[in-house]
């Protein structure tokens, strides 16, 4: 992540080192919230929108697409936390994997177009590496439901892990396009999901 | 379409004319099979294997993005052909569904990785959107499945449709990318949609 290169010989807690993780974290909260709402949002409107001059923001991130990493590593590593809390080794495999659908819905919600705009500036592969963290634990509930004869075992269990993903990405994509509520969306994406696992 | 370009003022059938609509078909079908194999294909791959100069290739295509233009056009164009006769207004839906499925699978498949390159270079709402007359035939399927009790109705048609839009394209990335076995895919697909479309 960017945030690690000012780590260098200087000591922390200097005013300049302050200064630059000061203007690190305005410009990441900037940005999440401006690919959110748009996801061709400009250089200039997140440098504008972080109070900052784009000569500030381009000494930090000296491309819009590194910006996009950043942002996208800041983001799924919240949600790696809060899909681990929500996805606990025990319990009911389908309660336990609504319950985390319900966790990650408002977080989808909240990142908006962001998902769009990372699309359209990263390879699809990448993207899908930078998620493995988080789908690790979607992974081992499905595996788990699966050996417990809650889920359905004719289908691969990666390819009902990209089920989950891609269905996801696509509700927040529909949302962010206006073609869905979102006030709906959460109880939609659990019927789907729950339909793909369910044994036949 | 660009191919529309041409048919100016000149009467068909003069050499010139012939040369130029020999030459945009060469383009378009090089461009197919390189943006299906390779999803950053450059214009100069494509001209190469179309057997032509750059300077011709980009005096019919000035942008990389109007050649995956015509190339998603003329590609949806074939599919909706296929589509629609597979789904014909009349039989058990679920079973004209899966048919249906079996009818897509083998276009995906050859068409690799052209969606991934489509998805980098243009607006996901653009894309989509392009997809709407093979989208259309789907939807009334699934509309008769409704009103015909053989799908679920505690679902919209419009996010029913995008999950088989979704999906079916997130299948043939999986393969594309070397994740799942593309003679395993139909299949898995097939069971995936029909859950999915199933009333609970």
């Amino acid at each position: 992540m960017a945030r690690t290169k000012d780590h260098g010989g200087r000591g922390a807690g200097t005013p300049k080192r302050a200064d630059a993780e000061r203007n690190i974290a305005a410009i990441i909260n900037a940005a999440t919230e401006c690919f959110a709402r748009d996801p061709d949002a400009s250089m200039t409107t997140i440098a504008k929108a972080a109070g900052l001059g784009r000569v500030t923001l381009y000494a930090h991130f000296p491309s819009r697409e590194q910006l996009l990493r950043t942002v996208l590593a800041e983001t799924i590593a919240e949600s790696a936390g809060i899909i681990e809390a929500a996805a606990p080794d025990a319990g009911p495999p389908a309660e336990v994997f609504a319950q985390l659908i319900r966790s990650c819905w408002p977080l989808l919600s909240r990142f908006g177009s962001l998902h769009a705009a990372v699309q359209r500036a990263l390879p699809a592969d990448e993207v899908r590496r930078r998620h493995d963290q988080p789908l690790a634990h979607v992974e081992r509930l499905v595996a788990r439901g699966q050996a417990e004869g809650a889920f359905r075992t004719d289908l691969p269990v990666e390819w009902l892990v990209t089920t989950v993903y891609t269905l996801l990405h696509a509700a927040a994509d529909e949302v962010a396009a206006g073609r869905l509520a979102a006030e709906s969306v959460g109880e939609i994406l659990e019927k789907t999901l729950l339909a793909t696992l369910r044994p036949e």
